[in-house]
Formats: structure tokens, C-alpha cells, sequence
């Protein structure tokens, strides 16, 4: 079925129900011109706005709708984690190609609603529009977090530890086995990462709730670029350890069998939106006993310095500087 | 110049400069994973977003990049005006193909800075990405109300006279205009009201802190279809009188002159973002003198009544009844 066949209005109808998880603070969701809820008094508000292109951010002959649906707000579910808070509400814009049908439609809504019951979060109100040709998803999210825990990038003090809450290079080589038509079982966990990533909003609540991180990013672009974001904005410098990086065994494997460069992998191309962020060499192993007991990860990769810059300690003990580069839209 | 010349990183640095407008309630804006406010504990909290879609919602050849930017933010400062609140912080994504050059977006940008200052609202995030080709802008716009003041779409009551607060009909004979290719000094008015819309935040406001009003809505899909969205939400009906419909002289003499159906365009298009709304019949008067003193409109247009559907009287005194509609994305 098209999407003409009921009309804006009609598929506005279509995709209410589900829509409203919690009801407690909302006063009006979908179907006004804007939606109207409460915040707490006692908390600051956080607000993140992600879009997503197709042909850009996704193919659409390749991620399977429900997928799509649910990594357009685990993207912003992840920014709403990197800064140690709890998402709240959402509101969805979608401008559609006519080229999609409304089965595909409903399987991205689905997916969205998936994701949104798993972690408390409504959907109150968003925008339809018609687009000439690719289809452009964005969200914008609500989310909230006691002012005195929020993590920012800039926090970084020199001597920190830097820690990632999880394995790294795994959508990366999911992307890779995807455009390189590699895909098989074998791979599934990582085509499954790059697919379907896993905001993790319980490592970002656990860090901001013991007040003992200096800073917290997630690692959209990559590793020496997201660290990078930090480095520039607490004006210091970081040198971490190859060997340190956490990597999966699989992706290990794929990048052993097709002799895939697994520094660039795993350090300069992102979307695995685990945390990143630094912490006081004294804190360090209190948090990491918090993280791990709340069933997250820890991985120390290295340190904070006062020198500007990124430097690598290679497996063979050469330090090298490395580029804070990683994805960017425009270059 | 181009965006490749200076990359992802440098362009946000490049729009940074007169973003934030208040720093009273915000903690940190762009540059994070979120951007961090206060909202105050007394207040509801709005959120709308809109997107604009490059050949759907504009035509690059057309309108003026600095109008766009401000037509971009104006139309959602229009929802929050609808709903009686007054627009706090934005988040702006947008997906950029590479024909459009930096100075382009230096003058969307300033548009959108300059209909910020004018209501005070800060830019405090957002996301940049590629676009293969449309070039696509979305914002999501927080604001705040009262709650007991907030205005619905679901509140009007049978009986209630039904107002706009500024003439319809412009922006459509503006576009018209645009794309008949009869664009002249003579309809500047015209072209204006379709190029640069201006969101009634007075209005609003004036008509929400009374609290005498039923219900509010913004003129966007056009009076037809948004009165329908009244009717449909509050489930009652309406009759309103052509005579009774303001226009302006202007866009009475371009329909003259042209033979262009007036009633067509000033109730079937839209895009003028003036309010419309509901109020019982012994508060009218109050409410026109108020918003008058204010320097703003009330035109009373009709009433509501409690048989479903829009029923239009003539100028002849005949009576029919007329669709709901006006724009709709997909049909």
C-alpha cells in the first residue's frame, strides 16, 4: 500500500498507537502543533537532534527497516548516554520518497517503538513531509540528568585515564562486510553491530551517578576522533595504547581472514556508540568495579597529557602520533 | 567556498558566533553531545519540530537564503505561538549537498540568527551531515507555557466564534505569483508574505494569558483544512462567511487582476502562519480589544456548530458545504 492512499493525516493516525509509553508528565502528544509535557524541577534538561540520510547514514536495500527505526534513536538515546542522563521524550521527522511503501514505513516505526518501550521513552509529536527522493529521518530527543552529573567533553583534566565501556571496530567492519558483499553468518555480530547499535544509557547513568568521570563522549566518529572532541575541548592531549583497545573476537577474525586494517578499523571510522570518557587514575578502579557490577565493561586505553596532540603506542612499543580523524560529512 | 575546504568541525565552528542569545537558564549549548538547559518548575515545556525540504518546501532559486533561514525557525515559533508559549531553545540539523557553497550557508544562518535575536531564542545545537542532493533543514524548537494557559486543538465548544488574528490568502498568492513568473515590484507584499512569514508570538500570547479562549491553532495547511483540524480534534463543526475572511488589498487586486480564485487560495493553501481560533461568543469582544491594544488582529470569521463538517456562507447568502482540505503531503 502507498502512502497516498491514506494521506498525511491518514498515516498520522496509523502510527499514533504505541506511540505513548509512560504517561506520567505528558500532557499532550501526538496530534497538536507541538507536544506539551512537565520536566522535574530539580533537573537540567538535555535536547540532541540527529538526521539521518539515506544513502549517507543508511541504504535502504541494505538495513532492513525494523533496524533503521531502531538506530535512528539509539543514535540519540546514545548522545542523551554520553552525557550521563535518561532519555524522556521524542519527537520524529520523516520526509518520504514515494518510492516507499507503507509496509516499510510501518516496519520503521516499529522498530522505533521497540527501541523507545525498551528504554521508557515517548513519541509525541514529530513532522511528515514528502521528499523528491532519498528518505531523511530526523529525531530530536528529550532527555533530563541532575545538573551536578552531567559529563561533558571538556572536563578532561591532565593525568586522567581513558576508558571506553565496550569493544570497538565492530560496525566498522559490519559496514565493511556489507560494501564488500562479504556478508554471511559467519560475520552476523558484526553486521548486527553496524545494524543494530545498543545505546548504552545504563554505563552513562552508572558514571554520572558516582560523580567520579572528568569527562564522556560516544564514539560516533571513532575512536581518535571522538577522543580528539575531548582533547580539544579540555585543551590537552592523550596517549593510549594500542593493544589496549578493546576489540571483539570476531573482529579479530574478519580482519585476520581478509587482511582488513584493523588500527583504521577499530581507531578512525566509529558507530559502535560505546562511551568513551576519562577519570582520576584514583577513581579509576572504583568505577570499573561499578561499571562491572551493573553488568557494563571498563577498559582503561590509556592516559591524559598536557601536550596537545594524539600519540599511539604501537604493539611493539613505537609511539606515534595519530590524526584526531575520523568521519567528517564534508571532507 | 566550499564546505570541503573546511570540513564538518570548521563549519560548526563557523556558526557558533551569535547563537546563544539568553545565557540565563542555559548550561552548555552547541558543541556537546547534548546542549543542557533549565526549564523553569512552574512551566509546561513545548517541543515541535518541522522540516524543510528542498524542492518540496522551497526552491533554492527562489527564495533568498536569508529568508529561508528565517522561515525555517519562523514556522516553528509558529507552533509554539499556536499553543500560547513563548520559543526558548532550537537545534538545527542540516544535510547539505555539495553544490550549495559557504556563503549560502553563512546567509541561512544569519537568517536564522537574526529571527533568533528577534525572539530571543538560542541556537544551542544540532547536526551537520552530507546530502546527496536535497538540501534539507529540520528544527526542533523547545519552548514554554503555563499549563493552565496552554491552547488546544480539542477545546473548542459549540457556539464558539471562530477568529483569525491577520489576513489568509498572501502567502498562497505569493507563491502563485513565484511560480507563474509574474513576480514584480507591484506584489512585493505578496512575495514577502510567502518568503518570510511572521510567526505570531504576541498573538498568542496575548490570547493564552487571557484564558478565555477555547482553542488555537497556526494557518499553515491553510484555514480550510486547519479549522477541520479543530472540528476533527474538539468534534463539532463550523460555518464561517466568505465576506468575513481577511485579505489584503493586494491580494485582492492580484486575484482581480489575474482571475485568480480567491477563495481557493485564501482558504485551501495556507502558509500565512496566522492564528486561528475559538472563543466562546460573551468573551469576543474582550478578547479583539486585547489583542487590538496589543497591535494585533481579531477577525471574527463564523462560529462553530455542533453538525460535523465546514460549511461555507457566500457572498450571495447560499450556503455549501467545503472540504477539510488543503495541503497534504501525500496526496
Amino acid at each position: 500500500m502507498k502512502l497516498k492512499d491514506i494521506g498525511e493525516f491518514g498515516f498520522i493516525e496509523r502510527i499514533k498507537g504505541g506511540c505513548l509509553i509512560r504517561d506520567e508528565n505528558v500532557i499532550s502528544g501526538i496530534g497538536d502543533d507541538c507536544c506539551v509535557f512537565k520536566t522535574s524541577a530539580e533537573v537540567a534538561t538535555l535536547l540532541t537532534t540527529d538526521m539521518l540520510v539515506e544513502q549517507v547514514h543508511f541504504l535502504l536495500e541494505v538495513i532492513p527497516p525494523y533496524q533503521l527505526g531502531r538506530k535512528s534513536l539509539a543514535v540519540n538515546m546514545s548522545d542523551i548516554a554520553a552525557m550521563g542522563g535518561t532519555p524522556k521524550e521524542a519527537a520524529i521527522s520523516v520526509a518520504i520518497p514515494d518510492t516507499v511503501d507503507l509496509e516499510f514505513l510501518d516496519a520503521l516505526y516499529d522498530g522505533m517503538k521497540s527501541m523507545a518501550k525498551e528504554f521508557e521513552v515517548n513519541l509525541l509529536g514529530g513532522d511528515t513531509a514528502f521528499s523528491p527522493d532519498p528518505l531523511i529521518i530526523n529525531i530530536a530527543l528529550v532527555g533530563e540528568a541532575r545538573e551536578e552529573e552531567v559529563l561533558y567533553r571538556s572536563g578532561a583534566k591532565v593525568g586522567d585515564v581513558v576508558f571506553l565501556t565496550g569493544p570497538v571496530g565492530s560496525a566498522a567492519a559490519g559496514l565493511d562486510i556489507i560494501l564488500k558483499g562479504r556478508g554471511s553468518d559467519e560475520w552476523e555480530e558484526l553486521i548486527e553491530a553496524h545494524h543494530n547499535p545498543y545505546p548504552q544509557l545504563k554505563a552513562g547513568r552508572t558514571i554520572a551517578s558516582m560523580q567520579v568521570a572528568n569527562s564522556l563522549i560516544d564514539v560516533s566518529d571513532g575512536v581518535a576522533a571522538d577522543l580528539g572532541h575531548i582533547c580539544t575541548e579540555s585543551k590537552l592531549g592523550a596517549i593510549i595504547e594500542e593493544k589496549m583497545i578493546p576489540t571483539t573476537e570476531q573482529f579479530r577474525a574478519y580482519c585476520e581472514k581478509f587482511q582488513e586494517d584493523s588500527r583504521h578499523l577499530s581507531l578512525h571510522v566509529g558507530e559502535d556508540y560505546v562511551l568513551l570518557g576519562t577519570v582520576p587514575v584514583e577513581s579509576a578502579a572504583r568505577l570499573q568495579e561499578a561499571l562491572e557490577s551493573n553488568g557494563c565493561q571498563f577498559h582503561s586505553i590509556g592516559n591524559t597529557v598536557a601536550e596537545l596532540g594524539l600519540r599511539l603506542e604501537g604493539r611493539d612499543g613505537s609511539v606515534e602520533v595519530i590524526g584526531a580523524n575520523g568521519w567528517d560529512h564534508f571532507r
